[in-house]
């Protein structure tokens, strides 16, 4: 961490930056300049430390952090891929997973059918939502139990892994019970308590990032789950910007930041990002191209009348041909689907 | 709603757009351009169907609202200013309301120091929070229930209102016996579950606005806790942008927005969004000079040993000093505080 | 144009917005709802009339835009894809074109070694930036004319066309006299003086996407060009958001966007977006696959001496290797480089 | 500057940063943690140098700026608040500065009668658009030179200076000879060649903030214009965000963020920030009590009929209402207008 004194800071004043480091076990080194005065602030931990701790002290200009804020998430901490199991599935190897599914489960009609149909076409794991947050209290508010329950018997039918999301720690007996990896939804990326909990559970993770978090919030929000004994797997889904003619804006260089600095493995939704069918395979071709070890995509037998989300749904013949272009496309960059 | 039908799109096509509207009781008119059909959906409810309804269907190019998609929270719902009452505070009316106290309760002296000054000073409501939502699992999480129960001492022996924040359903019993205001915080502005137990609790809350929420998203926010009986303060306290000279950016139009689209109170928050002490009076004398009706400030007796947030908190002369200036604006604009 | 009166609106009122549509040559239809009266303004050229001609009408609630506001970029006024005649280079066919060459031109064995290199390995057109575009005033301005001059040189040596920035209208001449391709940068998107002046000059040009434009607003400027007889080849570079770890964020779902709207070839500049050259083959990558006609990228012979942007420039090795995997991806979706 | 290395990286590596920083003359501090080694980059000048330039090296994880990279706007290099003279106006004093009139310059009895209308009521600059920049090719582009002359004509007749905006250098002449203010707007703020012209041309200047620049590249467009004589009043017009409901985000922190860090006059404009004149008085209200040193305020006679921005623009009477406002909330905080 540095610390930048204002022009003119008095030596008592750096002497107060000085001892406060010293109380956290850190060492200082002083620079200083024509102008003023720079305390560097040295430790392999600084970067768990606030900046503001150094930033409200009297002569303090600004506080620039030089470590990453999260710890257990970063390459530093852990230099080898790290490799989720999910039931039989392994994700972080050199295999692109798909995951793909109903965004809502309506019946178990539409989600056998589904799961069916992906999983012939090459998904290697079976989503569908149960508890659907959604952003009008007047909309469909998904199956619930039920539809976790359904995810259960399809999971034993098919001997496929299947992933739901998880909005309420109430929720976690009965999804731990059904369910081989939990989401955790853009909305709650920084729900700590959910984030503990589900970190405990002994069940993999989707963690998707938030709406308007950083890389490094994401990160940061990973060592929450880390912490307590998660395993966990990044999920990018689109960021809010300016940009209105699609849902989210995708951050497809969100893959390369991540590979960059962190040991997880790190998938794409293309679906929630584009929030139109007609945009998803644009961005699912992308995701393989750029590395992503795995795609989340919205599949329905019937869109048209989906009872959420059926705008981004891929119908089943558009989900078979986009496979067989992200099959080409992991192939050139030498990985498969 | 307006659909927009692709150039070209067959009767077929426009057929089962109004046959969809009719399954919802909406009415439909047909304007056929000269280059396309346009169908427009009548009905008072409108705004509470999400557009892809229509939008999934073949041959349609484009949806778009003309209803809020936001109901009990609007002017149109309710079109008399809503007052909430917080023991015996009011806010929404001519009086600019002051909520101020410590970021965190450290411990009763530090709470009850504070308390007595912001109270002396004018403020009509003590903060204090106990349960804190940290970015990293490394820093003070806050006091819990002791916390709670601090608060719950200081406001019997000083006969003054009390809001802290709330992150999970599960502490819903502690704080309503405690606590006068209930706050929802920025990261929970979608957490569902939360809301509607709020709502039900009998207790006003404050609903923070999430930091990439637009106001429409924020409003729909505030119709989950108004269906089930909520009373609702809305709060700005800056969004994400670009820009890294503060904390977030305070969309101060907000107050306008809000204004002259709802009924509901509304406040700000500079401390959140400034994120430095120096620049919190900026946008506090903004938010009164703007029309807030109240505003919500962090005040520590030791900033420079706070457990979190001191770098935005404000001295006991710095709120002081904001005090009297703040009243000057109200008065200037024909308020009080 | 669908305009909402205000509940309560008088007939006096809507009648004046009927007779200004009137006057504008457009008919009206007249959707009276429970609540309030809507009134659907209609014709084909709605688009090009600005909604505030309504909205600033007494009783007038909001008006909401069905048309998009640019005619000549779109897809309703030119079905078929448009390419662009770059030399004897074709923009927007099956091929995707790559452009390549350092940010700036240093040296006339600088310029000529990156274009050797860059050609033997694939890319269709050489890029070299001669007036730079400087955040500051105290940075390499590049070699002005002295630049443009041996890109012209070079042009004629390698018989390969080459595509280089314009920032002020008095460069035109020479510009013309020796480029093949002219570029208008992000920062002057809407540099409507700019924009005039290189539409009429006869040479095709790239139009970037401004760092903050919405992707209608990048087809409006092409509007600009087009109108006077400008050949167009849109550029998306990245748009700025919150996230801080690449210089800009890649909006690679623009690919998909543009191809749904516009007729227009669009490329992809990774280099600029990335801006650290580790992070610029995943976007090249995922340009290729997601669609894009071409890209913009910067390479240069020793990037830890480059006079500006060496961060963010390939190497020799590192193009030549890129090339490959960009080559593999584009046969995989049926193109070539 | 701080140059964090690469965990394991060699002393050749060291070795290759310590000597790029001696050739530019800057001193340099080796801090070697446990992890990793980091070297501070020495010299009140390194503000000036672009990151890159050590980002480039091999086995560079990172660099960090801790200097300002604007020098001559920063209140580092002047310490003493900047005072600009228009006429016999001063911008930056203790009196909020008023600067209004219609967007565009329709006629010369429009133009006299807004002009007399907002005189009157304590506005103390003129301004008018002649040339006007527009999002849509098809749309009124003003009345050029001839609007120019007429702004000429109304200061000799009023007595009283007059501003306007700027888009050409070719225009230079002609505004020089009319004009007291120049206005760089939103859109040409890094417009390099236009800055360079207006700072040579002896005239004072508004530069108004890029709807996606941050403040430092503010700064930075500003350094463009000091270093070549030019005297800067820097105007906040709002930034985009992914907020719908007004036209920009006005970033009212903006004015204490800048006060902190320059010796600059700043003002607001909330017409554009607004885009719509119910909001524009919150936004108006807000700059004042921010402490902004002036306002840019769009009025006409008639904003229904007004040939552009009719929305955003105040009547007669409302701007007289907003003044009476803003008069008691200058008072309030010991300024007055």
């Amino acid at each position: 961490m540095i610390v930048e004194m204002r022009r003119g800071a008095t030596q008592e004043q750096i002497d107060a930056v000085i001892e406060r480091a010293r109380k956290y076990g850190f060492d200082t080194q002083l620079n200083i300049g024509t102008d003023k005065v720079v305390v560097a602030i040295l430790g392999s931990d600084t970067g768990m430390v606030p900046t503001e701790v150094f930033g409200v002290l009297p002569g303090v200009e600004s506080v620039t952090r030089i470590m990453r804020p999260y710890k257990l998430a970063s390459l530093e901490f852990k230099s080898e891929p790290t490799q989720v199991q999910v039931g039989d599935v392994i994700v972080g190897g050199k295999r692109v997973i798909v995951m793909a599914g109903p965004c809502s489960i309506e019946s178990p009609e539409q989600l056998r059918a589904t799961a069916r149909h992906v999983k012939q076409h090459g998904a290697s794991i079976i989503r569908g939502g149960a508890f659907k947050p959604r952003t009008s209290p007047f909309s469909f508010q998904g199956l619930g139990e039920e539809g976790v329950r359904l995810l259960g018997q399809l999971r034993q039918e098919m001997h496929v892994p299947v992933v739901s999301e998880i909005m309420d720690v109430r929720h976690l007996d009965v999804m731990v019970e059904h369910v081989d990896l939990l989401q955790i939804g853009a909305r709650n990326m920084q729900n700590y308590t959910l984030l503990r909990a589900v970190g405990q559970s002994g069940k993999p993770c989707i963690l998707k990032r938030g709406l308007a978090a950083t890389i490094t919030e994401w990160l940061q929000a990973a060592d929450y789950l880390l912490a307590v004994g998660g395993s966990v797997i990044l999920c990018e889904r689109g960021i809010r910007t300016f940009e209105p003619s699609t849902r989210f804006t995708l951050d497809i260089a969100a893959v390369g930041v991540v590979k960059r600095n962190s040991h997880l493995p790190v998938i794409i939704d293309p679906s929630h990002a584009a929030g139109h069918y007609e945009i998803v395979p644009t961005l699912a071709r992308a995701a393989v191209a750029a590395g992503a070890d795995g795609l989340l995509i919205e599949v329905h037998p019937d869109p048209t009348n989906a009872l959420s989300d059926g705008l981004q749904s891929l119908t089943f013949s558009d989900f078979a041909r986009l496979m067989l272009e992200m099959k080409a496309i992991a192939a050139a960059i030498g990985r498969s689907i």
